[in-house]
């Protein structure tokens, strides 16, 4: 029998977010409203930075020497994917530090491995955000009813693991529990390369384009301003599965252009009914 | 000087609405709302669709028959590019028909060029739309500040040119005047291919990866569940400039591949960086 705290909920002491950014500070955020912690402390870089996040109330304390995460039940680490590993070691270093260790970043194959000897690290992906940065958007974040990836290895307790899974079902998400490599290439296909994607459209438009753009270009290209730095780390930390995805890709624009030259025209609306159909599909999971 | 009727508005007695889809129906509804016509004749060729557009009260007469456009003032023509050409060519048939013509066509060179012997037909493309259908969703569609390209050609008077312009302006539109390749090129950037990459993108989708999608992915592929065949007729109707657009865009991706390929982080941080800087200007036009 699973012991009540895994099964009602999640709820501890002390509550840890490494990186009160965007995506750190909506957990901060919801952690509070669903009191899943006594007392949520931010630690980052930017004393200043953090001590707006405090006095916006997104979190209860602020720090910067990880040596204040003594004892803390839980530390969530929200830094940009190329420094997960680093900043997860440093919380590994601090003497009785976090009993349990997770992060948010949107790449879990290069992570996982660097740290598949730490038995209290866990890895996560809560698939929420936005183009936006920092903790003044994090209220625009939404979790309830959104997918979150858990990619734990074989090192990792049942235990830690469905404390970790009740996490984030206490934020309101949904629990999916997958390889590592299962979650890179799905979410190659489902967020990286459409990022690429995107940027590569952006990047097409010429000095004066502006005033003919309507909604589609716009929406298209949305996240094509979301911050280069973030975005160039996750598509190197992902560079396999986006490559691949990008050569698939490729194809099915090289048989476009194959139809358009031809003046296929069969050819190109079956593409085009049958790619609508698979966009359609994704109504039934809004 | 202008006659008060260009330079104050445009006002008519008879407005025809050839095709009351969600475009037709949009124009049709704002028409009767800024009072630019005493009567909105919408034609067709589906009676009962017609009369509920009636009922719904997006027109004020149906018809099917084109004779019933004697002596009307300006007919719009909101049928799918495809059959532009043709309905124009109808409605010049007409005995004592339509004193203007314009269109709504997504594409103007293969139009303007079929009727470039017709001195009341004048092109335009309001852009304005969305990827749903029917005249029920007409009341979403917004034109005011939105562009509206105006494509003359040398047989045109000026104040024929005028007259539509002022009826543009009068739906509170933007009015530029493009030559009908210039409107092509543009649009095959900010528009045509940007649904292409759209649909080819959410082409890429597997059975399963839907509960891993994000607003990015359903922003990015908004447009992708736009009619089929709506799309593949303008992308061949507008096949040329389209093609050029793609074949950039595949250039783009073949040197973002190499920049992955090569592990090259600082070229694809300029490339997203500078992508993210062309996205981010579109904020000041919206």
């Amino acid at each position: 029998m699973k012991p009540a705290s895994e099964t009602a909920g999640f709820h501890c002491e002390a509550l840890a977010i490494v990186g009160v950014g965007l995506i750190g500070g909506a957990i901060a955020l919801k952690a509070k409203q669903n009191k899943l912690a006594r007392r949520v402390i931010g630690l980052g870089r930017d004393a200043s930075r953090l001590t707006s996040a405090r006095r916006a109330g997104v979190i209860d304390e602020a720090a910067t020497d990880p040596d204040v995460l003594r004892a803390v039940d839980l530390a969530v680490v929200c830094t940009p994917v190329d420094r997960i590993v680093d900043d997860v070691r440093t919380l590994i270093g601090v003497p009785d530090g976090p009993r349990l260790i997770t992060d948010v970043g949107s790449t879990k194959g290069a992570i996982c491995e660097s740290l598949q000897n730490v038995s209290r690290f866990i890895g996560s992906h809560p698939i929420a955000g936005s183009e936006k940065r920092g903790f003044e958007h994090a209220h625009e974040v939404q979790f309830d009813g959104r997918m979150c990836a858990v990619t734990p290895t074989e090192l990792n307790s049942a235990e830690a693991i469905a404390r970790i899974e009740a996490f984030w079902r206490s934020l309101g998400m949904n629990v999916t529990r997958l390889s590592p490599q299962q979650h890179d290439a799905i979410l190659a296909r489902t967020s990286h390369f459409p990022h690429l994607a995107a940027y590569a459209l952006a990047g097409l438009l010429q000095p004066g384009d502006e005033a003919y753009v309507a909604g589609g270009f716009r929406d298209t290209t949305r996240i094509a301003a979301s911050d280069a730095d973030l975005w160039t780390a996750i598509l190197m930390a992902n560079r396999d599965a986006v490559r691949e995805t990008l050569r698939r890709y490729q194809q099915a624009l090289t048989s476009l252009s194959r139809d358009l030259d031809d003046a296929d025209e069969c050819g190109l609306r079956s593409t085009l009914e049958s790619a609508r159909k698979n966009r359609l599909r994704l109504n039934e999971f809004s």
